[in-house]
């Protein structure tokens, strides 16, 4: 089988290291370009050592050119760009006919009123937004696949959305109720210098941040609407922990009135059964993030509390892999028609 | 000034050590007993090579037993012992005429019949149980400081208490909404040889455990219901995270209907204006465990969430701080009437 | 290409959990028994949560039996196993007819007395001693390929034998002014409860042992002796530091008279030019762990100080990938005429 | 007895925190003055939120302006700054008349011309350089007590002079043979926004960096070629290792022809019986950092080699307390005669 060419676009961040990570060793994928304003000129395996030696490694970064990326004969772009910056590259290599996966926020709401509130600037593209599919595959996998532009959805959503979906479509929750308390590594916050990130500044540190209104909520109660049906507004509780990646959310919602606990597993099992990258790890069991990162896997668990008539479900991805990379690639394979865990058998 | 002769019974673990860290440098406090069944024979620096060369770390550990620790001239035993052994010793020592802070959670609960459901045994003494004081000095300070036998609360509850009891007495939350994130350190699982507390085990994980009924719901229920005037039931949701020392608690709850969000900063400071080691962040602010490390202090911030009504508490405390051994040694320094910082002024 | 059936005695520690990573997604093997006696009847993936959903991970840990490992039809055995108890299943498993690729400690050693010297126990099979091969494919590919009992070296003595064979071999360093100074992650201590190894003794804490004699040095001055053609005795100095995996060693010797520092660099490309694992990082850059974990590279870099006259080598790999289960997996390729990379390409 | 009224230049990294910590709850010292150009007009406990609630962490941060300083009363002053900025503001505050304890390269070398080899610049104030004394209380308490300008050590060079200083003096180790490895904390690299120094960067990752000419190596052979008296060319080999502090050092160096392995002991304990600071672990123990993080104390072990003929020596401390902050205030104690554990009785 012929190998897709792909480009990436702003790939010397944390993410970008993760999509290179996984792409380098995709059997059906070649990387043709990769993009960095700061490293353009440098090979890969400079910029990231850990790939010295790798077949493709000494790919040199360019500038992130529309022109350039088109002419190395790419059909998809992943971009891993901040938001408001995607935007206009997206727009650009749509134009070109390129396939786009973005990971950044710029096409993940449908209203671009929500996505001013939320991230401060008005949409330069607000006509792209109802092209764009909402890249959950559990959720959308047949929209993902004929997708032109797909936006790959944020870490923290990705870790509340999958627990929470297949119970808000099946009623189980009064959604009122639901909090959803998220804990992250640190590369959450990318590969910048910032005082805070420092080691010294995060290492023995746990602290909560973000709150009442991260920008993540825009995007958990667009979905989580969509699933049940009715407004959805939650309480979201990020915070940091020293652990490079990973994400732990541990989410409380009352079970509707007149529902049976039990129905909480059926409901998880149907949606998941057969979902290659969703481990339901049953009743009773909590979720870690050790056994999750560096894996496109989302663990999930689940209890009932009889005393307070709560569900409290906890799940663990990895930030860069389900939560950003892996998902990407999962969202690619979906659109190029590839078997579903090519690129992402790691652990 | 004369020094209170003091006795720490099981001295081998993290709170022991945290015991004898504040106590061997304490000005008005000194140490005539050491226990520990495993270290007896051994200099405190054998076992704890941190404070060798301090004075008084050549004392030697001694068997647990009430004969040699009264006869050591102590007047007051610090109990770091497990639940269940430290009731044997407690009865003992208050026979033999001395106070007793026991750090275990033998004496914290009001109710034999509560104890045994959530320790799994029944309780040897019940008739010491009424005798004991629950030893949070910010809500009593004056039982506290004429008990023979204080029960220091648990390093989860501290956590959780003091941010909410001030709100609860005030009747500004809607007691049936409260949730409680916790995350601790790893220190909290104790000194012992068990394989998921090793490095690689907790290194790079990030887990939730003991959902839904956690032991310390037991002390933490009853400590709220006695502030609000009324039966609690809580959801309480403890975390293990990589850091040593260190316990963060997010809490939400919805504000009562017809308050104001602005009474809830009140209602704290009204409470703890004056308290020495409650530190209000105030509105906004999110507390981190890296600034209360090694400390005596809790730091408390708050937010309102307009969107959902609801109060967010954050706290950060050192679980072996003022979340064991600092507030034990805050409830000496009232039980023997010395200066409230006295041995506590560290950071 | 047919699957190679493979047997993994002793399973359930860290060396296995590697072991089980490689090689339950290498191409051309197929695990067809897994050993441990304290898991026997678990699943993979209930003893190792990290494999859930993995092809493979349904296979259930057994005893350790020689009859049964037969009997699933392995023909090639890695031992994850303690020295001393290695030996006589490698023994029973040879007379068999299977392959066996011990990553203990028991067949290193080409004289008993040595074994015996360091290990404190008399060797049970001497005249395995020379069947066995020292399993470093960059020295002595040839003969691991046709050897039916191959000794995977330790961790340490990997990271050090790598740089220093090359050079000593060519005469370019005084042998007696060797001295190698490694850090070690703590899964090098292995899987057990330990409390040096809890998290709250590893963290935060950085510390010497094993000094002056520690048990590897046995190994790294067989092989080294050997490739310099004279006995060479050199001091060793591990360290336990606080990351997960990963080995950094850092050694100094003295230029040899009249030698060249140049000549350095070219005998270390004239070895591994074309050596897939073995990335020479060029004068003047220090190896770094981060960019080997979970990899069978081993990085190398190195320094002349002219002030001195010693050159300073730096080696980083992983102490469980090209210091155990990379490396054995090597040997596995060799002895199978596979690609050399297959079940490799991982980082 | 009247508080020593103090400044402190230079407050926003870490050694002024920890120079901070240690100053605000000494007993006989007053901070009049905290300067920091980036913080001037916040309080001390904004900047630093753990010292939040502590007697004097309300005072603010002002320029580091020398008229300021002196105007505040403050006889003393202490600079934690960048070398080359440092000696402009010692030589206004020392003409000021105030006494100046300089924690950064400005002043450690007696050699001008060496300041210039190693710091790339010519030295400001060369006249100041005989005037300075080499702040090392354990080697001349005398002339830090009378000095005016005190240069304190720095980090890595306290951990490998006292050890060595008392064999070199003594004539037991061959100089031509030492060998030097150290291991630090990454506060070490100070409080400044670098992705290098970034947790992610950090976390899981050991690393030699500095090899083979690191700046601390002038102030190292200087100290140790008086010790010897004659001129001690060694090989320093610093490493980052994911700790907050501390510093780990092993030093290799051949016994002396025909001198006795056990002359080493003799020597240290000689030399450090009587110091307050240094604990001295006896032979064939070895050196932890977790036991002296946030103390004054050096640890220091020791091995023979009988096999090599060499010395092992391996020492601990916290590279911000006796490295940095508490070295520079155990110096200030000297120069005032004050007790000397007035202000470091912490651990």
């Amino acid at each position: 089988m012929q190998r897709t060419k792909i480009a990436i676009v702003g790939a010397s961040g944390y993410t970008g290291m993760e999509l290179l990570r996984l792409l380098l060793l995709h059997p059906h994928a070649e990387i043709t370009a990769v993009t960095s304003r700061q490293e353009a000129g440098k090979a890969l395996s400079d910029v990231f050592p850990r790939y010295l030696g790798a077949a493709g490694a000494d790919l040199r970064f360019i500038e992130p050119d529309t022109q350039a990326i088109v002419a190395s004969g790419a059909t998809v772009a992943f971009l891993a760009l901040p938001h408001g910056v995607a935007a206009q590259i997206a727009h650009e290599l749509l134009s070109a006919g390129l396939r786009v996966i973005d990971l950044s926020a710029d096409f993940r709401l449908r209203d671009a009123d929500v996505y001013q509130h939320y991230y401060g600037q008005s949409h330069p593209y607000p006509n792209l937004l109802e092209k764009a599919v909402y890249g959950l595959p559990e959720i959308r996998a047949d929209k993902i696949a004929s997708a032109s532009l797909v936006a790959a959805p944020g870490c923290y959503p990705t870790s509340i959305l999958l627990p929470l979906i297949p119970l808000l479509s099946a009623k189980l929750l009064d959604p009122a109720s639901i909090v959803a308390h998220s804990m992250s590594g640190v590369s959450g916050a990318g590969r910048k210098a910032d005082i805070p990130f420092l080691f010294c500044e995060c290492n023995e540190s746990v602290r909560a941040y973000g709150i009442p209104k991260h920008r993540h909520l825009s995007e958990i109660e667009q979905e989580l609407s969509l699933a049940a049906g009715q407004e959805v507004i939650i309480s979201f509780l990020p915070h940091l922990v020293p652990v490079h990646n990973g994400i732990a959310t541990t989410i409380t919602a009352k079970l509707a009135e007149s529902c049976d606990a039990a129905a909480v597993g059926d409901a998880l099992t149907a949606a998941y059964a057969t979902a290659p990258f969703v481990r339901l790890l049953g009743n009773g069991v909590c979720a870690d993030t050790k056994y999750v990162t560096r894996t496109n896997f989302i663990d999930i668990g689940w209890h009932h509390d009889p005393r307070t008539q709560r569900i409290i479900l906890t799940s663990a991805e990895d930030n860069l892999g389900k939560g950003a990379g892996g998902q990407a690639v999962q969202c690619f394979n979906l659109m190029c028609g590839l078997p579903v865990r090519a690129g992402l058998e790691n652990f």
